[in-house]
């Protein structure tokens, strides 16, 4: 006999503090019987730390571990392969659940369709299942509202860039933006900042480390020790102040 | 005698649906005595009628109302000086409860500080009053959402652009970017659609209307009515899927 499939859910949960979930979000994942969530080996994962508080102990919770730590991989397969065949298994393991008619929350760091995770699951699982995504504050605007800086006005326009592209790109996309956002820093923070300063905008980027999170650290982008940035942290270059 | 000052406090709510709201702005603009927003002439203010479920009577409403309806002025005064005196006399208005020790809960659609109007009065008041910003969930996120579509993957460069730029300033962008949103569309329809002919993007592209509101609408970009496409509208161009 066949039973009602469940749906996939991806919920964005909010940069880091509990309380930027949405009422929308929130009230999902309540009700959800299943809730998945990506970690790294033996961490918490930083979704499920900003939701932990909301869950309940009847709910299923289905961990979903990275099998790698590091871009770099030695071996025969490469790092593209082992992590295609982990979101492989990881929409499985979903899929297995949604087949005996459960809901699964999917929750999401920040938006979920913003390098978010859940992506890759919505890519493998969305065309056959019932779906609903539902946004989430994304890591920036949660940075923006920390540094109490308005990032763009009027006609400007905003580059959001991954710290890991060739400081060549970066430096091409970054002159073409009046306002600017670098995620995804951490091992890639001296270079960036390099490239700023070849643009002379080293003065006007913003550092901030786990914004809205109870860790967070904001301080100067010259203060920054290369050795130390998180992959958590970000570099927003505002753009200009509309003089009206 | 002088009492405390209030504060200001600047609330995204999401893009439309009132659930989109996050926990800690609904927690705030239900707290606070005095509730402000922007508001075209005649007009209820799309972020006025995503929370109007959420306020409670005795709180105090002050409605800012823009002197015009387009960007287009006759008279000895331009557009933007017409602006900048209308946010100097709201930043006057939203003071004045200030100083009486009443907080302020500025509400604005989306994200407060992505092209919002709340920018204008945190740039007026921020520096000499105590204020919070409290990020929201912004419109083209909402509009991914609801589209379904993943927006950008691993290093992909995003470029949100305001369809008021000149077509040869956003060939430009976009010609540079991996995924591109383009928000304050409406009249500006026309014009974007054929630059996005021009760099051949026309079928990756998909449109959005009122996202996550309840008249929204969602079709071809081929067959939008460049007459009839209404302000609160965007296209998004995701970046190509990332086949892992
Ligand atoms: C895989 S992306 C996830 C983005 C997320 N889906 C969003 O909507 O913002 C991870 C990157 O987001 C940024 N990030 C996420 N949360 C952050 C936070 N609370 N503070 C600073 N950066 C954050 C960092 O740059 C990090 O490298
Ligand atoms: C002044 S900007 C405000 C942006 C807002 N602060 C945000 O965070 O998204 C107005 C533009 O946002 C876009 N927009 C806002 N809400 C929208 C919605 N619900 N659906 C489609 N577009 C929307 C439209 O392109 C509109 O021209």
């Amino acid at each position: 006999m066949s039973q009602p499939q469940g749906r996939l859910l991806g919920l964005g949960v909010g940069p880091g503090d509990p309380e930027l979930i949405t009422v929308k979000a929130l009230r999902l994942l309540q009700q959800a019987p299943v809730v998945a969530y990506f970690a790294g080996r033996g961490r918490k994962g930083h979704a499920y730390a900003s939701i932990e508080s909301h869950l309940q102990p009847q709910q299923i919770q289905l961990r979903l571990e990275y099998p790698l730590t590091t871009e770099t991989v030695s071996g025969p397969l490469s790092y593209d392969q082992i992590i295609a065949a982990f979101y492989d298994r990881s929409a499985l393991s979903v899929a297995a659940h949604l087949h005996e008619g459960r809901d699964v929350a999917v929750i999401c760091e920040g938006d979920p369709m913003l390098y978010g995770s859940y992506m890759y699951l919505h890519d493998r699982l969305a065309a056959d299942h019932p779906h609903q995504v539902v946004p989430g504050v994304c890591a920036m605007l949660g940075g923006a509202a920390m540094l109490g800086t308005p990032l763009v006005y009027r006609d400007q326009s905003l580059s959001v860039l991954a710290g890991t592209l060739p400081a060549g790109e970066l430096h091409r996309r970054i002159a073409l933006a009046d306002a600017v956002v670098i995620m995804k820093l951490g091992r890639q923070l001296a270079k960036v900042r390099e490239v700023l300063q070849e643009l002379g905008l080293e003065q006007r980027a913003l550092y901030i480390e786990r914004a809205t999170m109870e860790t967070q650290r904001m301080l100067p982008l010259a203060d920054v020790d290369p050795a130390s940035s998180p992959y958590f942290s970000m570099i927003l270059v505002p753009g200009t102040r509309w003089q009206a």
